[in-house]
């Protein structure tokens, strides 16, 4: 599915983006590019459709090649080149958290969960696959996912211990799990401001932090640039879901190509629901603003990702 | 729950069981303090159970800590004492298979898979935490296992990057994952030995011969050790499925723990419904003799390993 730029009018200004380029970054060139590439690499590392059994593949690629918009994956590679580093070298890391976000939202998707039908506009999994092989294309993404981590090129200061730490903490029962526990627990209770930031950080901000921080590590950054990208998604991630709130509910479900009014109608707690609409775009905008501060490091050359924080504040699904 | 060394008459005698060393190797011993020690390892290494979310955290120890044998631990650690390793080195290797091991038990008892109520004489996790949460938990296991494997301590010839590619292919859809789905697919169906052979490879032997490399690996095995240790893992590993299936039509429910007819009322194939009860017990005395060959290479230094072997042939649940 190519993404749309269409920006809806915001009601904040974002101060300075940085240094420019002398030609201004073409972000839809990069996501194209960027997405064309993760969608190659995907299809090469993963076992093809055919390879018995061939439900479980089938069922792999179903999920991962459903119209994902390949963020995490973009801001992976966007990280490494800020640093300077190869794509080659950040690709099987990038192809690895594309795997742990869609196992995530195949197992989101199933009855015992969220209960959704649809997803990006398609079927979800467990409505093409059945339950049982949909909880198991969600688990051999996961581990999919560690083998792709473990083939990745290491640097002296990047070791693949501490690629493969990095994605299992972010993955793991402290973080993205974490994140859809409270998110279960959450449902129909009433939620404190603090409390819907812990889930937000962990549920997305956690893998969108990680995927940047790969990034850097796939080019071997410097221990500055990595906290640097820390900083940058954490902020960049927790903004991408408060906006994925304020979508929820100014959007139809046509626009987003999934159930719009869900969070409302599931009682969830959103950051709109306890803050308000107007607030939580300021929220958003705050955020983001952290994060291209953040960049300062890289002296004009984090254009993809100052780009890209912009894009995901203004996203309109 | 402590290991039964009772044995049930067996039809086939096994030849030479190798070399012995003075005092005749005490299993029963081994894996009384293997247990502990393995016990022991997976309480400090993985959150605690108040650790918040206090629900995932719980329902990991849950079925971790609800009786498992320890099986693939103790091969693991066998493994390494096999080749001169120390069992610090093997202990987290140990603990990552056997979080893999129940994560696989957990999502196979969800309804949408085994529908099982019981396992091991507790309620499974579904039963007692909804199968959101055990669909979260089984998730949080297996990539518990991967932070553990990526933990242990790596040598010259399996870095870390080896030992977690050994595990996310032992685990993933051409291994463990392919078992499951073979499985479920061929539930109801007429299967040729050799498609159940297909089913049970996979299904079990892939983890176990894992679980045995993996402990040659933390000891820094030679090349010819890991080949062994492979052709041992990989008859074990059939042999103990094959018992299964024979243990699942001889024993009551209550002798097992778990529900036993559960392969004929669920119409699976096993090995007695295809070839019958006494071919499958010489099968599964053939490829315990099959494991016991292999071990010739380690001169008389995997006793461990060989008392395993024999145990869970002559195992009676």
């Amino acid at each position: 599915m190519p993404l749309s730029l269409k920006q809806r009018p915001m009601p904040v200004q974002i101060k300075s983006l940085g240094p420019r380029s002398p030609r201004p970054f073409q972000l839809e060139e990069f996501l194209a590019s960027r997405t064309a590439a993760v969608n190659r690499a995907l299809d090469q590392l993963l076992p093809a459709a055919a390879v018995k059994p061939a439900t479980i593949h089938r069922a792999m690629r179903y999920s991962l090649f459903a119209g994902g918009k390949r963020i995490r994956p973009a801001l992976c590679l966007a990280a490494a080149a800020a640093c300077g580093g190869e794509e080659a070298d950040a690709l099987p890391l990038a192809c690895a958290v594309e795997c742990i976000h869609t196992y995530s939202l195949v197992h989101d998707d199933l009855p015992a969960m969220d209960n959704d039908d649809y997803r990006r506009g398609k079927l979800t999994s467990h409505k093409v696959f059945g339950e049982g092989i949909a909880v198991l294309a969600g688990d051999a993404l996961l581990t999919q996912a560690f083998e792709l981590a473990a083939q990745c090129a290491a640097w002296p200061r990047y070791s693949h211990q501490t690629i493969v730490l990095e994605l299992a903490r972010a993955a793991g029962s402290l973080q993205l799990i974490a994140g859809q526990v409270a998110d279960l627990e959450g449902e129909g209770r009433r939620l404190t401001a603090g409390q819907l930031r812990y889930i937000h950080e962990r549920k997305t901000s956690a893998l969108l932090c990680c995927s940047v921080r790969l990034g850097g590590m796939s080019a071997n950054c410097t221990p500055g640039q990595l906290q640097a990208l820390t900083v940058f998604g954490y902020n960049v991630g927790l903004a991408f879901q408060v906006i994925d709130d304020i979508l929820d509910v100014t959007q139809t479900s046509e626009q987003l190509g999934k159930t719009a009014g869900k969070d409302t109608k599931a009682q969830k707690a959103t950051y709109p629901s306890i803050v308000g609409l107007e607030q939580s775009r300021r929220i958003a905008a705050r955020l983001t603003q952290r994060a291209f501060n953040s960049l300062k490091v890289f002296r004009g050359k984090a254009v993809a990702l100052e780009a890209l924080a912009g894009f995901l504040l203004k996203r309109d699904r």
